[in-house]
């Protein structure tokens, strides 16, 4: 099966009622408590030689990326996210040399968040690999399926960085990558402050996180509210060092992608000054449920590429 | 580390204020939601070679393990367990004839006790690893730490066949292995019921399940409570094909262990009659914090032997 293979086969064991709002194509389970909580439950796993090498990933570096990715699944939903759960598996013995950095660096990254680590499970294992679950909490969840025609396609930050690194470290050791190329891959950071604001005012009609591509990502957002969408392509905020494809179809950017009412885009700019930051607006939904690269006068229809998990 | 240094290790990592009631040492983390209203949160893995071998463990058989191992926390803490989230790793692509008895299994081992699937994630891996996480709930959550000298030690079911299973499996082929013997290794029940009745009516002032053996799931209770205990051999319930050594520390039981004072055992036995099973008293707390075994009139000092994930 490919992912979205998988992903459909999956949805038939996965429930959806009156308390399970959302099980299915989310970032995460959306669980409501009471009329105005919602619990955001979401898990994310790194394992070695699939997700990263320790050739040029550092157990801090590791620490910061798990705990990361299961961050921006919260930011995704406009979610402030709580508790968290580890899971180790280890092939070799705990040893401080190596717990240290990585402990410090997950709990250090979620703390910045106000998230707690309050367990977990360890485990002997062949190969080395770390599972985070979060639980987050929201009044007001976003979800996928709310994009509808002219609202406004937003990213958080600039693109591609993240996967410019994985193309530069084939070529060039560690401390020949520029800084910030290092930073985005192996320490990036989720857009809680964002997420959390955008729910708050109900700003966002849609979001996702792009953590398999722009292009890929945006198609959820689609798929989920049966709409298209144009990108334009002067417009999409390209990474120093990174290339245009690797904004359209680079993974593990983590930045936001969502959707706002043009009615709304004075609002987005206050927030934005808010939290000193600059967002990006890169296009527009369409009714026409296909995806378009608007390139000056020209206008091409292209294909939601992205990350497949299964393939790749 | 061994897995005694390791649980002692993450400590300093692990949060426990007003909200968060428990992190460190119990079978769940507990989070208060409101007065009478508490989140358990737990999470369990298996991993191939480490905790099962396919030469005797079918898809289905692990769907079960991992559902009841995860359940069987909840249990423990007098848990009704509501929602869970699901990471499957696996060095194989994904197919019908594999994953269709494993989905089976779980989901309906997790329906059984009215319990969702409601997300996870998926992985390439090099070997095959699953990890489940739960969610549950209580009005009163029953923790390790409340045991009194003078309080009755009660098992909720024999002891030492799942550890049995282990030994005959070297030896035998799995035809060979008599029926229950399988069953009680390779599929397990939890002891969800019977949990939760112990918690409504708190008759049971400290609990824990039966994962890595009596002795030493008994001594964590002793250890939270700051108490010692006897147990008395000829009355601990030895399973069929199984030794008093099987009973006494081997692993994966997922039998309860818990306390109750004497004034509440005429309740205790209503309870067993509810729900139309044995339970069985098997010793006493005592103020000394050491561990005994009885043997007629011989009192015999233990070590709380178990097993250690790190070691074996």
């Amino acid at each position: 099966m490919t992912e979205k293979e998988w992903l459909k086969y999956l949805k038939k064991y996965l429930i959806e009622n009156s308390c399970v709002i959302k099980s299915k194509n989310e970032d995460c389970a959306v669980i409501k408590l009471s009329k105005n909580k919602y619990l955001l439950f979401t898990t994310d796993a790194l394992v070695e030689k699939i997700h990263f090498h320790f050739s040029y990933t550092s157990f801090f570096d590791l620490g910061v990326k798990l705990a990361t990715s299961n961050l921006s699944d919260i930011a995704a939903m406009g979610g402030e996210p709580k508790w968290a759960l580890l899971t180790l598996g280890s092939p070799k013995p705990i040893d401080p040399s190596w717990i240290n950095p990585f402990m410090k660096a997950l709990t250090s990254t979620l703390k910045k968040f106000e998230t707690h680590l309050v367990g977990g499970d360890t485990v002997k294992s062949p190969f080395f690999f770390v599972n985070l679950v979060l639980i987050g909490e929201t009044k007001n969840p976003i979800l996928r399926k709310g994009a509808q025609p002219e609202e406004y396609i937003f990213v958080s930050r600039p693109l591609g960085e993240s996967s410019a690194f994985l193309r530069l470290i084939q070529k060039k050791s560690l401390k020949d990558i520029p800084e910030s190329v290092r930073q985005a891959h192996l320490r990036p950071e989720p857009e809680i402050l964002l997420g959390k604001e955008l729910s708050k005012q109900k700003l966002a009609t849609s979001m996702i996180d792009i953590s398999d591509g722009l292009l890929l990502d945006l198609w959820r957002i689609c798929e989920e509210s049966k709409v298209g969408a144009e990108l334009w392509e002067d417009k999409i905020p390209v990474s120093n060092f990174a290339t245009l494809e690797d904004a359209l179809s680079g993974g593990e950017d983590y930045a936001l992608l969502f959707t706002v009412k043009e009615r709304d885009l004075k609002k987005l700019e206050k927030i934005a000054k808010k939290i000193n930051r600059n967002l990006f607006k890169v296009g527009k939904i369409i009714k026409e449920k296909s995806l378009y690269l608007i390139k000056g006068t020209k206008k091409l229809k292209v294909k939601p590429k992205g990350f497949d998990h299964f393939k790749n």
